[in-house]
This record gives C-alpha cells, sequence and structure tokens, in this order.
C-alpha cells in the first residue's frame, strides 16, 4: 500500500509546480498541511467525488482560503470531474477553475469562497448549525454529517473568529471540527512578531474541545480526529506544523507563504520528499491510492440515498435542500399584500417587515431568522419561531449575539449548506461591520437576506453614529446584491417577495423605524420588481420628477403636493431598487425619467450616485454630512427634509 | 464627608432623569456602572477639568457609548466647563453637546466618539500605545499616563475586542486597564441566549491580568483599581454589576438597558436609593464632594507644567502634541518632488509612496507607521523605522497582525491622543473589514492615513476575493474623508503632503500593486491639491475628455492617443481625489469637464458615482462586476480597460 506520506507529497509536488508555473501563489500552506489533509480526506471526510453535492456529505472549508492548491489537488487526486491536470496546470489564468483563492461557483467540492481570512471559519459555523437544524427536523438517517475547516493564524487572529467560536461554542456544535494550521508564521515573519496569544486557552474559554498534535505525524492527527469526532463539544485540532515543509531553505519561513519557491527551492523540495516525478506527474500507485480515498464515500453515500428513497419526507427533503419557498408561503405573502390594499397601515417598514414575516414564516420551515442583539428594533422574530439553541437545534430564531459580522458570515454558511433561507437583522450603520460578508453573499451568489432597520437619520436621538448617511450607495456599489429600501408597507412585503425568489442574489431590506405612510392602495403587480416606478402622475403640466426611496417619498409627495398646488406638475417615482430599475428597458426608464422635466432626488443620505438619474442638472436633496443628535422631527428640519423647503429648492431652480 | 454612594447616585439620578426628559436613551448602563466610576473618577483617574487638554492627563475611554450619561454627569460633578446641567436637561436635543452617544468634538472630556460597539475599547489601545510611545521618547516626567476603560458585555462580544485585546497583550500595555460592567445583560436578554464565554479566562488566554470584584462595593473597586495599576500587565477588573442598579423592577433586566424607566420606576429607583431631589437637583453637600474629587488633579498637573516648563524639550514636546509637521519634513517631501521631476520613475504607486515615506520619516518623528500583516506589499516600512514592540516603545513601526479593525481602531486612539500620526496599511478590499473604523476616523476628525495597496484588478492573481472593485466609491462616499487614487510617483507624493496636512479629516492613500508610467514631468504647485487637473490638452479639436484616476490613466492616455492620431482631440484629466475636487470652483470645474465635450470616465471599479462627472451623456468605463483570477494584462484586456477597447467604444459613439 501506498504510504500516506507520498501521497500528501502529490499534494506538496502539485502546489509547488502549480504555483511555479503561475509564477504567482502560495505553496507554503499546502505544502505544511498536506499530511494533516491527507489523514481528514484518507480516512474522516464523508464524501463522494461522484456524487459531489450529496446533501449528507461532509462539509470542508479551507478557511485558510490562500493555500488553495491544497484543495485543487485534494479534488483532483480524488477523483472529482474538475479540476484536471490540464486545469491545475492554468492556475491562476483567465477561465481555469483554479482560481487564486477558492470559489464556491467554480468547481463542486468547493463548499464556500475563501480568502478574506477567518470568514471560512465563520461560515462554516452556519453550515454546523444548519446540519444540527436539519437533523433535528429530519433526523440522523438523512442528516448527520461533520463540518471540517482548516484555518491557519491569521484566521485566528481576525476579530471574526472571536464571534465564530463564541458562537460555535455556545452552541455545542460538536460536529463542527478546526485543524489549525499552527506553523508561527505570517506575511511579516514568525507570528511572535504581532501575537503571543494562548489560542488553545481562548478556545477553552469559549467552551471549545482542544487537541494537540505532530501536524506532520498521520497516527497523531488521525487519533486527533477520532477524538474530535467522539467529543460532543467543537473541536480545535491544533497541528503543529512546518510552513513550506519540505522545502530545503524556505520551509519554516515567510519566504514560501506567498510567492514561488523557484526552480533551486523546489529541486531539493523534490530531493528532501523523495520525490521523483515530473511537474504535474502523479506516479500510478499514488494516483491510485488517492482514488481508493475518493471511492471511500460510494457505499455509505449510497447507503443514504436508500434511506431518502424509503423515507416519507423524500419529496419534502428534496425540495427543501434545493432551496425551494412553499407555495402557499408565497400566497401567505400575495394575501398579505391584499389585505394592506384593503385596510392600509401607517407603520414603520420594520414593523412591516415583521408582518410579512409573520405571513411568510409559518408556511416556510426553511427561514431560518435572527439579529445580533437587536430583535425588537430589527422586528426580526415572529410568533411561531422557537429560539435555535443548543437544546433546541429544530428552533428557528438565532440569537447571534452582538456579532455582525459572524451573523452574515453564518449567513453564507447556512445558504450555502442549503435546507434553510437565513435572514437577520442589525442596525442598517452596522453594515459597516459586516460588510465583506455581504459582499461574500454577493460573490458566492447566495440567497442572505439583511434587515437593515434604522436606515438614516430618521433613527434619530441616537445620533451620528448609528445614523447611516453613506451605506444605501456603498451597499449598491456591491455587485450582485439587490439594494431594497421600501416607502411603505406594500414595497417592503413586495421586497421580501422578491428577496426570497431571488435564489442566486443575496439582498437588503434598508428598514425605517419611524412610521410611514402606505402610499400603495391599489391592488396591482408587484411594482417594487420594476425597482422604480411612477407612484403619481402629475396633474399640472409635468415639469418636475422627484424620484425618492423609503421614508422620503412620502416627504417628496409632500413637496410635490405644494408645487403642484402653485401649478407645477410633478410625477412622483418611487425608486425602492436601483439594481431592478437599471435592468429594465431603456424605453421604460425614459419614460419613468424623463429628459424634458428636472429631476429630483430625495433620500436622507449622502447624494452620490444619485446623478445617474438626475444628470449634472438635476437636483439631488440629501444629507451629505454626519448626522446628529435629536428627535427624528428636528433633524429632517435641520437638514432641509421637509416638504416646505424642498418646494422652496425646486421653485428657486425653476426661476433661475 | 458625603459617602461615595450618594456621589454615585447623583449620577444615577442625572442618568434616569435626562433619559426620561428625553424620552430616549439608556439608563441601565450609568445605574449599573456608577459605584465603580465613582470609585474611578474620586481615587485613581488623573485629570484636572480646569485643564482638559492637559498632555499627560490619563484617558478615559467609555467604550460602552450607549451608556453616554455616566459620562456626562461624571464631566458635569466634576467640574469641567460643559456640559451644564443646562446641556444635560436637553440631552439627545439638537445643539445639545449631550448626545445620545458621547462625541469627542462636542465636550473636552470626552477623548473618543463611542457607540460602535467595541471601538471604544480598541481605539484606548491606540492611546495606550501612544503613551508608552512617547514615554520612551520624552520620560517619565512628561509622559506617565493611564488608560481607562468601561466596557460591556457587548464590547467584548464584537470581533474587534478580540483584536485589541490581542494586541494590548502582546504589546504588554500595562497602563492600559479595562473595567468589564459584568452585568450579564444584552439587549435581547441575557447574555447567556448567546454567549457561554469564560471571559476572565479568555483575557488571561492573551497575556492579561484579571480581576474580580463586586462592582457595588467601592472597597473592592478601589483595592481592583489599585492592583490593575501596579500590575505591569494590562489588566482587566470584572466588575459584577446590576443593570439599572436601584430600579425597583427593572434592575437586573433588559427593560432598563434601552428606554426611559417611566415615572413610576423612577420614583421607586429614587424611594430605593434613598434619593429625594428633584430632577437634575444635585444637593450642595454632593456637588462639594464632587467638586473636591474634581479637583484632586490640579495639584499633580501644575508639578507637571512645571517639569514641563524646565525641560529643554518643553517646545519639541508641546509642537509635537500640537501635531505640528516638521518644516523639515515638508522640505524633505517637496525635495523628493522635485527629483522625481527631474527622475522621472515608472514604478507602483505603493512603492511610490515607500519612497515619500522614506523622505518624511526621517524627518519627522511623529509618524508611526504599520501594517496589518502586509509590510512588504503595503511598503509601509521605512528604512529608519524599528519595530514598535514591549521591549521597545521607541521604535515606530507597529506590527498589527492580522487585524485591520483594530488596526484602524488603534489609529484613531493613537491620533486622538496626540503626539504621534499614524498610518498603516491592508490591501485596499479588505477596508471592509475596518470600514466603520474608517468612518469614525472622518466622524472625530483625526488624522489618520490609510495606505490601502493593490487598489483594483490590477491585483492580479489572487482573484476577486482580494480585488476592490465597489470600494472607492464606497469610501468616497464617506463623509470628511479624502480619498486619493495617485496616478503616479509624484501624485503619490503630493497625496501624502496633502493628507499629512489635513489636521481634521483622515485620507485614504489607494495605490497600485503594478508599474505606473510617471506622467507628471514638469516642475510646479501641487495639482492634486486640486482633486482633478488637465494633465494634456488636446491637439486636435476638442471633442472628448477622458477622466481617470489612479492607474487609469495612463490607460486614458493610450486612449487619447489613439483617438487624437484619428482628428480626434482628447483632453486627458487626472482626478486623484474628488472630494478636493468638488471643492473647486464652478467656473474651474466647467473649465475642466466641459459642457460641450464628451465625458469619458475610466476607473477599474464600479461606474457607480462616476455620472457626478459625465453626466447622463458620458461614457462610464469601468468594471461593474467581481473580478476574475489572472495575471494583470489579461484582467485588464478582458475588462476591456486598454487604449484600443477605449478607443474603440469612443469612437461608436461619436458616430452614432
Amino acid at each position: 500500500m501506498t504510504d500516506l506520506r507520498s501521497m500528501a507529497n502529490a499534494i506538496r509536488a502539485l502546489a509547488m509546480d502549480a504555483v511555479e508555473a503561475a509564477n504567482s501563489g502560495h505553496p507554503g500552506m499546502p505544502m505544511g498541511m498536506a499530511d494533516a489533509a491527507t489523514a481528514l480526506f484518507t480516512r474522516h471526510l464523508k464524501f463522494d467525488p461522484k456524487r459531489p453535492h450529496w446533501a449528507d456529505r461532509d462539509r470542508f472549508v479551507l478557511s485558510a482560503g490562500h493555500g488553495s492548491m491544497l484543495i485543487y489537488a485534494l479534488l483532483h487526486l480524488t477523483g472529482y470531474e474538475r479540476p484536471t491536470i490540464e486545469d491545475i496546470r492554468n492556475f491562476r489564468q483567465l477561465g481555469s477553475p483554479c482560481a487564486g483563492h477558492p470559489e464556491n461557483f467554480e468547481l463542486a467540492g468547493i463548499e464556500t469562497t475563501t480568502g478574506p481570512l477567518g470568514q471560512g471559519l465563520a461560515t462554516a459555523v452556519g453550515m454546523a448549525m444548519a446540519e444540527r437544524h436539519l437533523n433535528a427536523v429530519y433526523g440522523d438517517d438523512l442528516v448527520d454529517h461533520h463540518t471540517w475547516v482548516i484555518a491557519g493564524d491569521g484566521c485566528l487572529m481576525e476579530g471574526i473568529s472571536h464571534e465564530a467560536i463564541g458562537l460555535a461554542g455556545h452552541l455545542k456544535l460538536g460536529r463542527m471540527n478546526v485543524l489549525w494550521d499552527d506553523n508561527r508564521i505570517s506575511i511579516d515573519g514568525p507570528t511572535s512578531l504581532s501575537t503571543s496569544e494562548n489560542i488553545p486557552l481562548r478556545f477553552e474559554a469559549a467552551g471549545w474541545h482542544v487537541i494537540a498534535c505532530d501536524g506532520h505525524d498521520f497516527a497523531a492527527v488521525d487519533s486527533a480526529l477520532t477524538e474530535a469526532k467522539a467529543d460532543p463539544r467543537p473541536t480545535l485540532i491544533a497541528c503543529r506544523t512546518t510552513i513550506g515543509f519540505g522545502a530545503p531553505t524556505k520551509a519554516g519561513t515567510s519566504g514560501s507563504h506567498g510567492s514561488p519557491l523557484g526552480a533551486k527551492e523546489i529541486e531539493g523540495a523534490r530531493a528532501a520528499l523523495g520525490w521523483a516525478h515530473a511537474p504535474f506527474e502523479i506516479p500510478e500507485d499514488i494516483a491510485a491510492a488517492w482514488s481508493v480515498a475518493g471511492g471511500r464515500g460510494a457505499v455509505e453515500r449510497a447507503a443514504w440515498e436508500a434511506r431518502l428513497a424509503a423515507s416519507d419526507r423524500a419529496a419534502e427533503f428534496e425540495a427543501r435542500m434545493a432551496g425551494e419557498m412553499p407555495a402557499a408561503a408565497v400566497a401567505a405573502l400575495e394575501a398579505h399584500i391584499a389585505g394592506l390594499i384593503a385596510a392600509p397601515q401607517k407603520i414603520a417598514t420594520r414593523k412591516a417587515s415583521e408582518i410579512a414575516l409573520g405571513a411568510i414564516n409559518p408556511q416556510a420551515p426553511l427561514m431560518l431568522g435572527g439579529s445580533a442583539d437587536l430583535t425588537g428594533s430589527n422586528n426580526t422574530k415572529t410568533k411561531d419561531q422557537q429560539a435555535f439553541t443548543a437544546d433546541s437545534y429544530d428552533g428557528r430564531y438565532v440569537y447571534y449575539g452582538i456579532r455582525e459580522f459572524g451573523m452574515a458570515a453564518a449567513m453564507n454558511g447556512l445558504a450555502l449548506h442549503g435546507g434553510v433561507v437565513p435572514y437577520g437583522g442589525t442596525f442598517l450603520v452596522f453594515s459597516d461591520y459586516m460588510r465583506n460578508a455581504i459582499r461574500m453573499s454577493a460573490l458566492q451568489q447566495t440567497r442572505v437576506v439583511y434587515v437593515l432597520t434604522h436606515d438614516s437619520i430618521g433613527l434619530g436621538e441616537d445620533g451620528p453614529t448609528h445614523q447611516p448617511v453613506e451605506h444605501m450607495v456603498s451597499l449598491r456599489a456591491i455587485p450582485n446584491l439587490a439594494v431594497y429600501r421600501p416607502c411603505d408597507a406594500v414595497e417592503t412585503a413586495e421586497a421580501w417577495a422578491l428577496a426570497l425568489a431571488d435564489v442566486t442574489r443575496p439582498s437588503v431590506l434598508a428598514l425605517s423605524r419611524q412610521n410611514l405612510t402606505q402610499l400603495r392602495t391599489v391592488a396591482g403587480a408587484n411594482l417594487t420588481a420594476k425597482g422604480g416606478y411612477r407612484l403619481r402622475a402629475a396633474a399640472a403640466g409635468r415639469k418636475v420628477v422627484f424620484v425618492a426611496t423609503g421614508s422620503e417619498v412620502e416627504v417628496a409627495l409632500a413637496a410635490a403636493d405644494l408645487l403642484e398646488a402653485g401649478g407645477i406638475g410633478c410625477d412622483l417615482v418611487s425608486m425602492p431598487c436601483w439594481e431592478a430599475f437599471d435592468a429594465q428597458t431603456l424605453a421604460y426608464r425614459r419614460d419613468i425619467l424623463p429628459a424634458d422635466a428636472l429631476i429630483v432626488s430625495v433620500e436622507a443620505g449622502v447624494t452620490l450616485g444619485w446623478e445617474r438619474y438626475t444628470g449634472t442638472s438635476g437636483i439631488n436633496i440629501g444629507v451629505d454630512s454626519f448626522g446628529a443628535s435629536a428627535p427624528i422631527e428636528a433633524l429632517y428640519e435641520h437638514f432641509g427634509l421637509t416638504g416646505p423647503k424642498i418646494a422652496e429648492r425646486v421653485k428657486i431652480r425653476l426661476a433661475a
């Protein structure tokens, strides 16, 4: 039988050679963790390369994503259809699925996109939560797998790791196990340059089980992994490793971290590792041994398929894993909208969101809500939801704690795992804290819904630290993210309908603290789907088009009323979603925002970006500074966001 | 002598009454921490309300900023000029310095703006670093003070707290001491809803000294504070407290956290506390006792002033605390620019930044650099800089570790402390990780310079997770932040000159990985100061104006050359700083971006926002999706950012 070290050396060789060919990349981490990863993939990880999307597979997350060649090598060697050896030869080249960092949308077997440090770990927490939740719902026969993570020193130094391990420890996610690549090297040099932390003690403080082992001793790693699986707590396996293991002069130094080793060093590494094969060449015996390892899971997978086929909940389970929103939930939301049309409500859009969720959630068991300790403010919890806790994983509401970034990353993991649709709340201003995870939702095409309340200076007394002003445009700037700012209860419900239907795009719902008049009172199609639409046409001859969002639509309406009273015709356009509006036909957009009118944007935030719609000759009304601490009425007056003040500005411009 | 409990009750009463009057705010925290704060302010904190800016005062940071009434009460009672009792009566009203959260720009005695949880703690780390650094430079006679923090459970749950305590422990910042308001309540309810962490153990794992005490027992708190000062490690003082202490039914519950207690509950609290006085009324004996406490520091302050006056480095020290950039540094930077004009260099702007810093740093001892573990990539370390470590606080380069958010918050603390000008680096894409701290730099008006390299898809092979696309516009959206994206070595040096001269505004320098041709070759004024300027005027009749930033200026130039060869005249405008350009006169802006030309923006990022300059009829060339993993040349070709492709688009438009 081929020895494990030779199998691990195949990973090392591919990593060295691919990085060298690309003249770019990170050889040190794959070389350092090759042994531990070999122990994991040959003996513990439950997977089947021929059915990479098998629902009950273990999830493997390479949180230290810069070591991407580790997973590319593993996927190739264990028999995934891709990457081929040609893909690996084209590592980091345009069109190769072997991107610089592992991308979930490039290759089956890559469960999540990693690279931004710490996030893989935090995303894995969400996967482990999803596993326990679905296990609670469907039982061991259908859901019974582990979540494995390889994390580096960088992951553990990042703040998000604190949120992740705190949440995992609190929730007793015993099926989550982290292999820490304890190589004591970061880019700037030894980690002792910047940290003195006792990492095992820290994990123990968070309720984790900790094992230390030599990361190059297969038996030790194997035994640690066995122990980790048996322990009811999440486990940290501290694998003491040498970065760039095998490289004659660069091993154990930052020199092997992020650059090609160079021909001479590689030659020395080949000699030291006893690897006599040409670049990208895997000898038959080693390829065969890896193939056997990759085939381990087929029997278990087939047994699982048989159990699923025999289950009377098979169809339900499969629909759920496919992320299908139950028709009853869609209908309930439509009925709710009809109810609003019949009996308009003047409520905050955060409250409107809660009511919409109250229609959806009882009909959609896959909805899994939560908040970063602002449940009563974000209005994210519906009456039917019980808490998701270590004692009741069947609960559907997560008390994420004061961990915005950790929450967002966990939601990515929940969505990527499948079987649940996560949504979570915080104040809009604190989207800053989780911004890169929102970006990762967008990049990874996860259906995550961010419920971001208190969406402007309308937050009032808490003042400028809590008042978002630049956040709407900064979120709109993120590609593949739908950003909604509904003006009333109807648009809020419509936004929920769109967000849940958008299976490959995350959504932000920016919601008001303050009550808003319901402006949509006529039954019909989902107008929010258009992104922007004429809420009211000018009565007098049209000279002005107001385009506003959220709480400022009624402010613009007040201005329009004043101007109309003076014979100045004003259209009023509500534009809850720029991304959707930009996707409409040019004819539609020109009809809504005609070239012959003065376009006036009104939004209680920075005006940057509105020129897209108002041009260089329109008026952009907003808040181009930080806010202030005061009651809402005083603030709107102070910042000029009232009907009379806006009407006055328009009149002055028209007279000029 | 008035007992300490009655003095503390004065804080409680003011907090209850002010929140009640405002009908908004957080009474629970000030009521819970009133005793511990009284122990700190009456016996330990070194301060003089009559000289609030005394350089050697202790720094006090209320990291749990929602408990703002605690500090307003303390400032008022100890004798600061403001807030007056009238200010406190107007808590949370427009124009009152007693804002919802404490703002450093509103009141002397408030060292930093807090509210976004965890950041006060992390900012305090920077203050403590500044203290040790200046102590190393100027000695105990001039610099010898402590940094005190009150932090809540929310602060410690946030990820940034991990980065902060890790850094403080590693740097052995023994003069930093944190009083943890261990009340076990968060907004959603008991902290046990969301966390099970052993916080003392966690701090010990990070190298901290930990003491636990009853936060309502003055002797115990007093003794803990004494012990904390004596210990060479940073100390966590776990003060077990009751939130809303004194409130008959709401104490110890989340009901006292973030809402007015209500008239009846306040009446009950008055009775329970034995506080018979009218709202906002402080009896004379208690006022007098507080006045004595506030006067404690005057003697020490006077002694310090005498030492300063006697020091032969007094003028230097004062200039440095005033943040004056030495004339020699300014001259060195100007000489460097002259050198570039004389001998143009084709280098990456990140390298150009390093060379500019190489001119500045040896002449400006107040410059304190660093990087979040990307020193060699950010080019932030100059040859003259030694590491700032626990063994050598005189070092001027900080290895912040993989802690972007912690670094940014620490830089705010360094700047707010005074005596140093902090700058720090990471990749532009990871500005996401520290975004709210950048916002806090802007809100707090700190001179912090963010060196953000690898500023576009030009980063290349690392792929979309590491390629910023939406980051320029999202940073430009933050009020009071100067965002520079220089096109060559000269603009880079000019941006440094402007950033360092901008004493009440933070700056971002977005810098390229790749080499850029030096386009500025004529001596003259700092053109970057204009924000945007004509780099080259059209030779043929002007039909087109290219406006570009950073690495795309030379791309636009290539396009302009092709068009000019075909008789189409093109101006080329370099626009390194939108904020500066927007501040120019209308006449200037119209001259640079004339209405009769086709304006074409070119920037390797999302086009959102460029319509401000190109209007609705211009062309915006950029990258409106995530990037990809490939060598830079392949990416620029793929995304259409080459001279020929751009020229072609312009020709098609002109022909239309």
